[in-house]
């Protein structure tokens, strides 16, 4: 038995107390600020125990979020057909998720929360943002300005959110009826201008854009 | 005083006996199969004291939902510019909901309620369904096949509750913090797309469609 040094031991419920410090310090300061340091600071434990039930930061997330999804296979799921199909993927995995018998209720239950909750909110943002969408976007970077991203993520996500929304959780018909298929045929094309058109943004647009992401990223985010 | 006949005077919390029918009836059976009849049944009132409290079906339903919006002033303001800008006034004209003192909180709340509970969401659906979006699809019944209205509605709902959240509920950045009127050039274009744009419904998909929204209303919906 290691001796009291003022860290605890691994014989309480030392990894529920881990992940109670990192959903506390992913959510306050978000994924990219969020270091296994400070959480295990949080715990009261040695970052070495972190890694050792954990793995890096991004699984310790993963756990965090809870849902059952891979993104790196959802990725490369979503650039499968090459870059033209990208939206069209985009929008049939998130179908794919929300219908999936697993990851469907997980991710409606997450959802469900983040109303309710600021914190599961800012987790599923940073699920989203930094996962899945960012990456995606990042990928594209020959294609989209780099400066462009995190709003087109941010826009991409507004519209998933609200699919997610209308079609399983308020069953809004017919669109919570109709097949998938023609679910993905009719928002993809959407998808598509936000990742890929043309936004047309005003000088003045993109000098609000870099006040507002510098904005943030002083603030610690 | 009247007599006990069965049905309750009016000296109770009638009103509130007659909101709460009202709530399960809209909520139940959807605006347009909703009664004034089942309602008072409901409450154990005469429908004409219903009529007396809150004046018609559709005075007693925004009683119920409680969003201090006027649809017709709403309606009147998205046609104001001519149908080439209707799309840019629905992004306004909601983004001005969403940020209006009294409106914004009343219309987060309604969100937050509706997705814990089934009944809050299913009324907030008939609200922005039969009260806003599809009298602005119906007003463009010459550029629009009214066949394919309720699916347009559908989808349009899904971007502007999608817009909703990530806005102001999550605060998705950048999308959070830029101006509104860059909100509406980002976003107006997609609703242009789902209100008017080409959706290449096979014939296979137009069936589906009609075997979709038939089968509601087979199930008085």
């Amino acid at each position: 038995m290691a001796q009291r040094t003022g860290r605890r031991p691994g014989n309480r419920d030392t990894s529920g107390e881990i992940l109670a410090a990192a959903r506390t310090i992913f959510s306050e300061r978000g994924y990219d600020s969020a270091s296994i340091r400070q959480i295990a600071a949080m715990a009261g434990v040695d970052a070495a125990l972190v890694h050792h039930y954990f793995g890096t930061k991004e699984q310790l997330f993963r756990d965090v979020v809870d849902i059952p999804v891979e993104p790196a296979a959802l990725i490369a799921d979503i650039f499968g057909a090459g870059v033209e199909a990208v939206p069209e993927r985009i929008v049939q995995s998130f179908l794919g998720i929300c219908e999936g018998p697993a990851t469907g209720p997980a991710l409606f239950g997450l959802l469900r929360g983040a109303v309710s909750h600021q914190w599961q909110g800012l987790l599923l943002r940073e699920y989203f943002t930094t996962q899945i969408i960012r990456r995606v976007l990042s990928r594209l970077d020959t294609v989209v300005d780099p400066a462009e991203i995190p709003l087109r993520a941010s826009l991409v996500s507004s519209q998933l959110i609200g699919l997610t929304l209308a079609r399983y959780i308020f069953h809004y018909e017919p669109l919570a009826s109709v097949r998938s298929e023609l679910v993905v045929k009719l928002v993809a094309p959407n998808i598509q201008r936000y990742i890929l058109g043309e936004l047309d943004l005003t000088e003045e647009d993109a000098r609000q854009l870099v006040t507002v992401l510098t904005g943030l990223e002083d603030a610690g985010k």
